[in-house]
């Protein structure tokens, strides 16, 4: 927890926020502050502030702020398209998205998802929302990804993503990861990038006809390296290799 | 499970092996292969092959293999060093370690590591090999990563490093990841280094005297990006970003 994530409801008034959970143990038991100590805070889906310690009791603290800032952002935004993984997998996948900024994560289905996956209670956004907190908390970033569930494959590509890029970025670069061809990130991305659409497959791989598909559709495969990963590794490579690219002088 | 290890202890004559474990499960019940299918399999530390089923039963495969090839090899190779994680990290940084290629893992005391760490029975040998083997199993490798746990933290890098570069490396590149520079690996790697020696740091970070004592030797600060990551997602991240300057033309 590198970050206190507050929300609305943990306001007392104007200028104090009251925990009573997991962030005040974490605040009393791990930092170990005590009233007039500071510590980073930011507001789900708002700025960030240096919080002072009022208060600390077991299972409650009070804190105040009254300076906040933006987040700096910089680069292209980031929307990961993710075939539906096993519900273990989503949850770090989930943690990873909100850790590593990405603006939306957009979970499909694909031949090599099995159906189950859809009856998963992180189907349901508020069960998804804790993952996606502890991955804001962990990368000391604010906004709460966008997650969609599409149960549709060739809908979401053909209908939902012009709808959610529509407007978004006069210049998005439409990727997949794939291990059948020799092209890299450093291949396919330049800085004038405003919007980055990455697709990891499913364990498996995608299906000839998906990939066809993608492919008329701009998206150019791209090799992440010479390993076969996981889809919580690939996720987390994809978008540090985007970082590194995105921070090409 | 892409690729089935074996080891000499499965071998049953010249060309056959005897699989009585997970494996044995996993290509019966998971790959649902039968007799006369093809499976890929490698030995550890040495070349891969595509077996052919003899027989399978609950709990026993037999499979026979009798033209080996060589994984292909290019690019720089990795040296890892990191802070001694909690074990349930450590299991999560073996595996990777294995998945993406490393030659060697270096865990070693830093000031913020706590002191039971080095009491985890992951600090034996035997202990890690199953996750070692798990991550080759994953990323398609053969080759074991030399895992050596270092108690002392000058000592390490003023004597044991030395050491293992000996000899091994005319253009080693020393890189440690931090959140203080805006160096990337984009700034700092070119494709002539054949060793890259990459740092990962504890939870909370090196301390200024560690970051200082591996910068007189040559260690070159470097970020990952702009998020606070975890250990394992930072050395997930590194082993992504060294792999994709490995790519560039």
């Amino acid at each position: 927890m590198n970050l206190i994530i507050l929300t609305e409801q943990d306001r007392v008034d104007e200028h104090s926020f009251r925990l009573a959970d997991l962030r005040a143990e974490h605040i009393r038991a791990v930092l170990n502050l005590t009233p007039g100590d500071s510590v980073e805070v930011g507001l789900l889906n708002g700025p960030i502030a240096t919080a002072r310690v009022e208060s600390v009791f077991p299972g409650e603290v009070i804190i105040t702020c009254d300076s906040w800032r933006d987040l700096p952002m910089s680069g292209p935004e980031i929307d990961l398209v993710c075939a539906l993984p096993r519900p273990q997998t989503l949850k770090k996948v989930l943690i990873t998205s909100a850790m590593m900024g990405v603006r939306s994560l957009h979970l499909i289905r694909a031949n090599r998802v099995e159906k189950s996956y859809f009856q998963s209670p992180l189907i349901q956004a508020e069960n998804r929302l804790p993952y996606l907190v502890e991955g804001l908390a962990q990368g000391k970033l604010t906004r709460l990804p966008q997650v969609e569930v599409h149960d549709r494959f060739r809908a979401f590509f053909e209908d939902d993503l012009p709808r959610f890029q529509l407007g978004s970025s006069p210049h998005p670069l439409r990727l997949v990861a794939s291990q059948d061809t020799k092209s890299s990130l450093y291949d396919l991305f330049n800085p004038a990038f405003t919007q980055v659409v990455a697709a990891v497959g499913p364990e498996g791989g995608w299906v000839p006809f998906e990939l066809e598909l993608m492919q008329s559709l701009g998206f150019k495969p791209f090799t992440l390296g010479r390993w076969t990963l996981r889809v919580e590794h690939a996720v987390t490579a994809a978008l540090s290799q985007i970082e590194l690219m995105r921070m090409r002088p």
